[in-house]
């Protein structure tokens, strides 16, 4: 194969795997892996000839290089043949121009990149294709997998059931019994994942899949597992991509574990190092207040880390106290002169419903997101001139029971300054022209 | 503007109205209008000029062309300006190659074309953007149009809302009171759409909404409007493109009201007229068995048309008895040698939940699609050597309670053959390993 890339351990100590053994982290000093690629090669050719390559795969009929994290397959997961290939037409999501809100709040260049637009509702398909793909490669090499398993509720387990019913790979998802409701599960369950409900909490399900993992050789889709950034590091591109080349000046992206911050740091380095793009835009990392370690270790300049316990939040996919990839994610930070603020619980609902009212259908996520930068514009930290892009990281379907109750008013330390109910009006045509003409009164005042 | 449509009675009778009036139906004879467009214009061009200039623009940057609506501008909607239409990136949804599903069939080359892959979460987005870009330039031009209504519980009201709210137009819904759940309606609630709960029945709200139109100059998003069908022909076109420039056999369309039949075939009709494609694919429309009028004038050749009263099924949004646009659909089904076929409630739920184990997360309505497909394989009437596409049309997570009950076995008149619920383990490794072993046996046996 023309092009090569290895796992290597990030804290320099030098070790390095093979991306088709069964590792996920440093077997010398415990670290951290992430996928390191042969630079040298993919130097050979101009940054003019990978644009051009892009921009011709891209959502094109070609398998498997319509997909926009494949188009890109020499710098995501070269080892993988094209026959191995699962996808499910990733990425090409919508690079949503916010016209409306960006006059709202102030900013003439605001846009939106709906990464939820997709197979699964998540941003997450776009790692999970380059994990599920390894592991059938794998396969047919005749290595016996004779699964991959995760510990996860939601949008991981819901993508990793997807992609491996398509490729024909038992999924298996491990949960804590109490914490099981189909309605969150349906995305696995409908994709035929054997879902594991167990008598203990999410720490005992981790420790269990881990051990099944181990003496199984049964494949481990944790967040840990630095294929799926490759996946994600696409996102960058494709912003980049959709602006004709063009950087912008200010990414904000929802942090959680931290992974999707660290993923589209590596992405746009990697264009800078290979000359496709000139400079490096300032990434933002949005955490929910109630789950905000790297905001608390942002305050003190990155010096320490602590982990806390992370408390219930809206933002439930970001509900994270101990983020696995902080190392990286700080890393990036500080390379992009980062910015880490936090969104309350009224914030975030709020500024997702303003931007439903201009017709988006955001995330409690996107919410983070979108508060952060209604945070940093009146901080004077983002100026109203900067073109500025907010990663939506899951599609709003998702998360109809936070709308409704926000529209009801019935979330917990949220006022709903934006709710809209269906208004009752009895059936003769004078009261509804009276309700519609109060409106229309409403709406030019 | 080179490029010239219009509204023109389908019945013959010569009445035609310009695209920017606010007309629904034939003035003189009360029947349906069509766009009609200046072929002789159009066929200046070559029809390689056509798919070269449609594959240029197609899901690339240049406003509003990357649109897979707009990307055929010429053919759809000439009438509006560039900075009038109201796109939120339609179409380019992916055309997934169903080979496990299709191997479990017994059919080889089947294909799902994944229209709920989308903005609002449905195919409705496709024929919206072409409706509120027209209201938008006849504003500009400076009508008043105060709002624009509809009475839908719907998808279609989602995309009303969804599309008015990007452009800052006031969306009115109109409902009945008791069939207001704030969970069917959260897209448009959210979205800002005015919504009317209104104390009477469907037809009741169906008058109102009517007068209430005519007398105020509110344009009406009703399922009569021909300018959506000009948006969703453009399915047709897109999956021709995407096989590059080859016809399927056979498509088959979940049909209620029947437009989407009707757009189906006007897409090929007007390739095959200005030469993209030679042949005509056969088209099947797949009726629930609940609300099967066109099945029934079908058994008679077409040569009668009764409307009936549907019953309910869990395909709701094509529960339909008196379709407004069967006469449109007969045309396209007598032409394209066509097949109606029914899917009972026990039919769509297993062919839906068949298709999920292998990766796909499919609404009710493309379940009725699939069970029909499996049917006619049956009857050999769909032979499998055939290219066959399956249009799903609204993504699976409008439906979770669906698959929620599915899984759960609820369903009245359904037995879930394919059922997948948690199992239940105790958190010990060897009973988890155990669990795993039998579920691997199950799957190799």
């Amino acid at each position: 194969m023309p092009y090569r890339a290895w796992f290597q351990c990030i804290s320099g100590c030098d070790e390095k795997y093979e991306l088709n053994e069964i590792v996920y982290q440093c077997k010398k000093c415990g670290d951290l892996l992430e996928v390191k690629h042969d630079m040298d090669k993919l130097r050979r050719h101009s940054s003019e000839h990978w644009k051009k390559l892009f921009d011709e795969r891209y959502r094109r009929t070609r398998w498997p290089y319509g997909s926009s994290v494949w188009g890109k397959k020499e710098w995501v997961c070269p080892n993988v043949a094209n026959e191995n290939v699962v996808s499910l037409y990733e990425g090409g999501s919508n690079l949503f121009w916010a016209e409306r809100l960006g006059k709202e709040l102030g900013i003439a260049d605001l846009w939106i990149k709906q990464c939820g637009n997709a197979h699964t509702g998540s941003f997450k398909d776009l790692g999970m294709t380059v994990l599920v793909s390894m592991v059938k490669q794998m396969i047919a090499e005749g290595k016996n997998i004779p699964a991959v398993a995760c510990a996860s509720t939601g949008d991981t387990s819901a993508a990793l059931a997807s992609y491996c019913a398509a490729a024909g790979i038992l999924a298996i998802v491990f949960l804590p019994k109490n914490k099981v409701s189909h309605a969150q599960l349906i995305q696995p369950i409908a994709n035929g994942a054997l879902t594991l409900s167990i008598d203990t909490d999410f720490d005992g399900c981790m420790k269990l899949v881990r051990e099944i993992c181990s003496k199984n050789n049964i494949y481990l889709a944790n967040s840990m597992n630095s294929l799926r950034i490759e996946g994600q590091k696409t996102v960058s591109m494709e912003i980049v991509q959709q602006f004709d080349w063009e950087v912008p000046d200010v990414v904000i992206v929802p942090g959680g574990n931290l992974g999707n911050t660290a993923a589209l740091g590596k992405g746009f380095l990697m264009m800078k190092e290979l000359g496709l793009i000139r400079k490096l835009p300032r990434i933002v990392c949005a955490q929910a207040a109630k789950a905000n370690p790297l905001y608390l270790s942002y305050l003190k300049d990155f010096k320490e880390f602590t982990p806390i316990k992370a408390q219930k939040t809206l933002a439930n996919a970001i509900q994270i106290g101990d983020p696995v990839s902080y190392k990286k994610a700080i890393n990036v930070l500080k390379t992009f002169n980062g910015i880490v603020e936090q969104a309350t619980e009224d914030e975030l609902a709020n500024a997702s419903a303003q931007a439903d009212k201009t017709g988006l259908f955001c995330c409690p996520h996107t919410g983070v997101a979108l508060a952060v930068l209604i945070k940093l514009l009146k901080k004077n930290m983002i100026r109203p001139d900067e073109k500025v892009v907010v990663i939506s990281t899951a599609h709003g379907l998702k998360f109809t029971e936070f709308k409704i109750c926000y529209h009801e008013n019935k979330l917990e330390e949220v006022n709903s300054r934006f709710a809209n109910l269906p208004v009752e009006v009895s059936p003769q045509y004078d009261a509804v022209k009276t309700t519609i003409c109060r409106k229309l009164e409403q709406m030019s005042s």
